[in-house]
């Protein structure tokens, strides 16, 4: 009985001093990122220096070269490149779009194509017909579209509290709104930009077409010429919709993904993968999306380092190339690696912004998930109370084809004001505050730590 | 037996009845606040149609008749105003500031008087004694400080998660300074900013003199010059510090607290107070500090009259005047309902800015305290997870005085981006997010509808 009462105390003793020791590094890690961080100028000179870098553009090519010699100057184990190839599409100019109300009023339009679309070979003209979604559209009948311009204009809702669902809920009318207008012999297709405020900000982003569908072209109109637009259309007037969009697309293009590395002391051959994308769209300066990303887990490794953490797995720190348009860094990496026969436990990805953090969603078993779900009272001095199940995101969800095993997590920042910039010329520097891109570099810090010393030790 | 059964199964069923009502209630708030709401236009126009309010203005005259115009215009039952005496202190022209180096080099520093400050009559000139923070002025010797200028230059941390509390560990500096300054015979004394960015902007506020220590001016520095002073003054050159400043106490002034009210159907005499203060400091437009809390509870009781809700109790919206340089407002407020024998059971405030919602503090008995807590569920939903102990604030405080078992109830939005523009020319309405302030008018409504309809039913 004594026995058994000893060893109580003695388990008791342990875990308490593991928890002492997780909070006194959690708390090194937020004081190293608020007190001498370096991800607020990593930032500025991701955006500042370089700015937007579409993928096949001069500027990604000159963000890989910056990510090189920025992880060579944190002097991690290794640092090498990760050669895939990528889509190379460009928006060209000119980029205009105007409407004619009754054949005489002109009334310029806020437009921006989608990645991917095709040019309007010179102007193009139509009658435009509105729909609310993409369910009103499959339904339409073909006499009702064929021959003209069709108007997605389905709101985001304001009334859903998470964005992101928000977010969810339209993106078939920029996915495969083209698609779908194309197979009813529409011309054109404009979308309401996938935004919350009503301001004059196109949002642009990715979108497909079909082998066996007409391609055709595809905008995004700022949320304030979409309600103008269906305000016009309300009233019967003669509404002309004219655009004239120059993108191009040329043969892929040879890219990389940047990646550093410290070597586990205990397990050199099982990998901790965590990143963001570097490559942005082509307006302003991918500043949230996805820069902050990648200055989180840049921090967070920095962060480690200079702590002196002797890590138990190889950490390694990825920044992908092309998520935006094609998602080739994810999906070539997750197959590279498994050719290479590596061992994956982990994954961890920040693509939704420089945001206060709130939690992490993870995608693994009931043990793991009950033991990161544990953390929750480690975090609580840092207000993040948000662990969730689910989790990833696009750039490391490919790795969970190739090893069924990994446990995927994702960084969830507040989300309030991310859909107020995505994708478009405002998601710049000026709009990251240091302290909340900070307090994610810590957090994610953190996690790769207790990843590292405490969920698969 | 089956008769226990029985009743349990009902008050089961009463119970979850409840709990699914409130949760319906809660939901409709916010589809009003986000769907429907009226709080960021109302803010645009308190900050852009008048601005600037500071006690004693004609501004705050502005402001008051604005109240009463916005309050009646939403229909409440009862608008009126509570006259209250005011202090009247202005800025006034010139407020400059330079540096003179080894005789030379003269270099603009950015100051601003704190409010309440005596003039410098004309230019002022001192070398310069710096001191970290105000217990080494404390215990400096006199010949030290005589006839100098005092300059502290306490950092707010970093490294707190919680601004508010880096702030509160500054703010002897700007309260106390100019007191323990004159104590030792300096001439004047700047204090560095309180706010975490680096920039240019200096942060004004309140300050105080003792009627028998001789009052010598008082002015913050922005960040950027206080560490710039700092390093001159390292260098041992000989620097000389002149500032001019002209600001004036006039006589007190006749302003006025903002009331409106919805009668409470069964307990018309108890009343439930919210609110925040109409004044601000006389830089920027006092969006965040505290035009988002006035727009808060204004929208609160609107959501709460729109969805015809039928108050229990006497709901009793304040918007408090002189809450930044006196608070005659919240003090004349609570000795004047005492005085009518007014009965008040709870009371509410919004005074940390229009951030992201986190959650509540409540400063009341163990019971209520424990029925509070319990809410933690019902805005899971809303991600406010924060449901602490303590609460309350500067206006409302007062109450706590003249009514010993009230409940006083804080507001507590996201903290990280406060200190950036509190009480300087950043504070102004574009510094606020449309969604960040619905969300924080859903929340105070929601617990407004919780106060009256569940904790103290």
């Amino acid at each position: 009985m004594l026995k058994y009462h000893l060893s109580l105390i003695i388990l008791l003793y342990v875990v308490l001093t593991a928890i002492a020791q997780d909070s006194a590094m959690i708390r090194n890690i937020y004081n190293e990122a608020l007190l001498r961080g370096r991800a607020y100028e990593d930032l500025r000179s991701l955006c500042k220096d370089i700015g937007p870098r579409l993928s096949g553009s001069s500027e990604a090519e000159m963000a890989v070269r910056w990510s090189e010699s920025k992880m060579k100057s944190y002097g991690f184990d290794k640092v090498y490149l990760h050669p895939i190839m990528v889509p190379h599409w460009e928006r060209g100019n000119p980029e205009t779009a105007w409407l004619t109300i009754n054949h005489q009023i002109i009334q310029k339009m806020s437009i921006k194509a989608l990645g991917g679309s095709i040019s309007t070979n010179g102007a193009l003209e139509g009658e435009v017909v509105m729909f609310k979604h993409l369910n009103e559209l499959k339904q339409a009948k073909r006499k009702h579209v064929a021959g003209k311009i069709v108007f997605l204009n389905q709101p985001m809702s304001a009334a859903e509290i998470q964005t992101f669902n928000a977010y969810g809920l339209c993106h078939p009318i920029r996915s495969n709104g083209a698609v779908e207008a194309a197979k009813l012999g529409a011309i054109a297709v404009i979308i309401r930009s996938l935004a919350l405020p009503l301001d004059d900000h196109p949002h642009t982003g990715s979108m497909h077409y079909e082998d066996s569908i007409p391609k055709i072209p595809a905008a995004a109109m700022s949320t304030l010429d979409s309600d103008y637009l269906a305000e016009i259309l309300a009233t019967k007037a003669t509404v002309k919709f004219t655009m004239e969009m120059d993108c191009r697309t040329f043969p892929d293009a040879l890219s990389y993904n940047v990646i550093a590395e410290m070597t586990g002391k205990k397990h050199p051959d099982e990998i901790i993968t965590f990143g963001g994308h570097l490559d942005s769209w082509d307006q302003g300066e991918g500043a949230h999306d996805d820069g902050a990303g990648v200055v989180h887990c840049l921090e967070a490794l920095r962060i480690l380092k200079a702590l002196k953490y002797e890590p138990s797995h190889t950490l390694r720190l990825v920044f992908f190339m092309n998520e935006e348009n094609g998602n080739m860094g994810g999906k070539t990496y997750a197959k590279w690696v498994q050719e290479k026969k590596e061992k994956h436990i982990a994954a961890l990805e920040s693509d939704r912004g420089g945001f206060t953090p709130r939690g992490f969603g993870c995608d693994g078993n009931a043990e793991v998930f009950h033991r990161f779900s544990s953390y929750e009272s480690l975090f609580r001095p840092y207000d993040l109370h948000l662990w969730q199940k689910g989790g990833g995101g696009v750039d490391i969800g490919p790795l969970k084809n190739e090893f069924h095993d990994i446990t995927l997590f994702g960084f969830i920042p507040d989300s309030q004001r991310y859909f107020d910039v995505h994708h478009a010329a405002s998601d710049v520097f000026e709009n990251v505050n240091k302290r909340e891109l900070e307090l994610g570099a810590a957090a994610v810090s953190s996690l790769i730590y207790l990843i590292d010393s405490d969920l698969f030790h």
